[in-house]
C-alpha cells in the first residue's frame, strides 16, 4: 500500500449544512478522521461512515492531545496508506494551526490539500443578524485571536483603524480587550455583541456598549465558544428582530442594554 | 399565492464544490436565482434546474443592473410568491451589499435569511498556499475593500497593526495602496502576493516585495478579479511548491521575484 493523503477540511461554524460539498465528499471517502472540539462532531458518524473517528478536541484548560501528537497521528496514518481527514471548526487557516499541520505533512512527504470552510468569524455574527461589512458603515474588518492578551500597540491601531473588529477565542480576555480599546481612545458607546454557541440551539447574543460589555458579559454568564463583534455594524442586528437575518438557528436573546 | 422568500446565499470563491450543502439545497428548490459576476455561474443550470436565472453581474466599468434595481427585483419576485435565491460570490456579508438587500426585503415585509459562504478573502490565498494566520507569524488579519482608495489614517493603522492584510477588489488601486503603506512605514521587503482568478483554470499568483509589487503586477498584466495578500504569511506559500496547499486547482505560476 502506497502513501495515503491528508486533507485539511474546514468544518464551518457548527451546522453540518454549512459544510461545503467538497468537505462532505472528503469525509464520505475518509479512512480516518481527526476532529476538533468545534468541528460539527454530531453528524460525523453519518458523514464519514467508513472512517475511524479520532477526537483530538482541546477544551480550554484540558489538553487531551497536544499539537505535536496530532501532527504525528496525521502523518502516521497517511504513511500507512490511509485517506486522512483533519476536520476543524471554521476554516483551517484561521487560527486553526492548519498551516503547521500542512508543514508537518510536507516535511514527511505526505500529500496534503486544504478545503477551505465557512469561517465562524463572519458566519457567527451573521447568525445574529450582524454583517461584518456594510456600505458606508464599515469597509474593512479585522479578525483577531483573543486567546492571548493583545499588545498595547495592537489595541491602539485597532482602535484607530475603524471598521469592524471580530475577536475569536476572546471570552476570557474580554475585560482586558475592552479596557485596552477604551484606553486607546475607542468611543465608550461603540456597540459590541458577544455571540455564544453560534448555529446551536443554545445560540445567544449579548449586546452592550464597549464601556459596559465586561459587566454585561459577566451578568449574562457568557462562556466560550463565543465570537465578539465590535463596531457600528452591531447596530444592524436590530433588523434581525423579525428573525430576518438570524440564520438557520434563531434563538437570539438580548440581555444587555446598549445597542 | 402568499409571499415567497429571499435567501441570500454565499456562493464561495468560484469552485461549485465550495458551495455549502445549505446553499446547494436552496438553489435546488429556487424559483428564481439572481446571480453575480463572481458567483459560480457555470454550474447554475444544473444546481438550480427549476429556476429562472437572472444575471445581475456587474463588470468593472459596466453596470448592467444597478443595486436599486436588484433590490426591486428581489422584492418583486418574492412578493408574487417565488422562492428567490440571491447568489453572490464569496460571503454575502463581505462587501457583497447583502446587508442592504436584507434591509430592502425587511422593509418590504419579505422574509429573508442568509446562508454564509466561503469567503474569497481566506480561500483564495489558501488556494495559493497562503494561510492568513500562522502561529507566531500572524495572529490577526484585516480584510479591506480596495474598490475606493484607502484613507491616509487607514493606511497608517494598517501598517502599524501587523498581521496579514487582505485586499479585495484592489487591483486598480494597488499602486496607491502599496505606496501608501510604504509611506506609512511598512517595511519595503514585506512580501505581497496577488492571486488572480482563484479556483479557476487560469489561477495565477504574482509574488513581489511591497516596494516592487506595483511594477511586478504591471509586468505580469494582473487584472481583476484578484485577491491581494500583504504580510509575512506570504512566505509560507513556498511550501506549496510541491502542490501541497495549492488546493483543488493547482495552476500557480510565480512571475515575480521576492517571496
Amino acid at each position: 500500500m502506497g502513501v495515503g493523503s491528508v486533507t485539511l477540511v474546514g468544518g464551518g461554524p457548527g451546522d453540518p449544512d454549512l459544510l461545503t460539498i467538497a468537505a462532505a465528499r472528503a469525509l464520505a471517502s475518509a479512512d480516518v478522521v481527526l476532529y476538533d472540539r468545534l468541528a460539527p462532531r454530531d453528524a460525523l458518524a453519518e458523514l464519514a461512515p467508513h472512517a475511524e473517528l479520532i477526537d483530538v478536541g482541546k477544551r480550554p484548560g484540558h489538553h487531551p492531545i497536544g499539537q505535536g501528537e496530532i501532527e504525528r497521528l496525521l502523518v502516521e496514518h497517511a504513511l500507512r496508506g490511509a485517506a486522512v481527514v483533519r476536520l476543524k471548526g471554521g476554516d483551517p487557516f484561521v487560527f486553526g494551526r492548519g498551516s503547521e499541520e500542512a508543514d508537518a505533512c510536507h516535511r514527511a512527504g505526505v500529500p496534503v490539500r486544504v478545503i477551505p470552510g465557512v469561517t465562524s468569524a463572519i458566519a457567527v455574527p451573521a447568525a445574529a443578524g450582524i454583517p461584518v461589512t456594510h456600505r458606508e458603515v464599515s469597509r474593512l474588518f479585522t479578525v483577531v485571536s483573543g486567546h492571548a492578551p493583545l499588545e498595547r500597540s495592537e489595541l491602539e491601531h485597532l482602535a484607530g483603524l475603524g471598521g469592524t473588529i471580530v475577536v475569536l477565542m476572546g471570552v476570557s480576555n474580554l475585560p482586558s480587550i475592552s479596557a485596552g480599546l477604551l484606553r486607546a481612545g475607542m468611543a465608550p458607546e461603540t456597540p459590541v455583541a458577544v455571540v455564544e454557541r453560534g448555529y446551536s440551539a443554545g445560540q445567544r447574543t449579548t449586546f452592550a456598549e464597549l464601556a459596559q460589555i465586561r459587566e454585561a458579559a459577566d451578568r449574562a454568564g457568557v462562556r466560550s465558544p463565543a465570537v465578539i463583534v465590535i463596531g457600528e455594524v452591531v447596530h444592524r442586528a436590530r433588523l434581525g428582530d423579525a428573525g430576518a437575518e438570524a440564520v438557520l438557528v434563531d434563538a437570539v436573546s438580548r440581555p444587555g442594554g446598549g445597542a
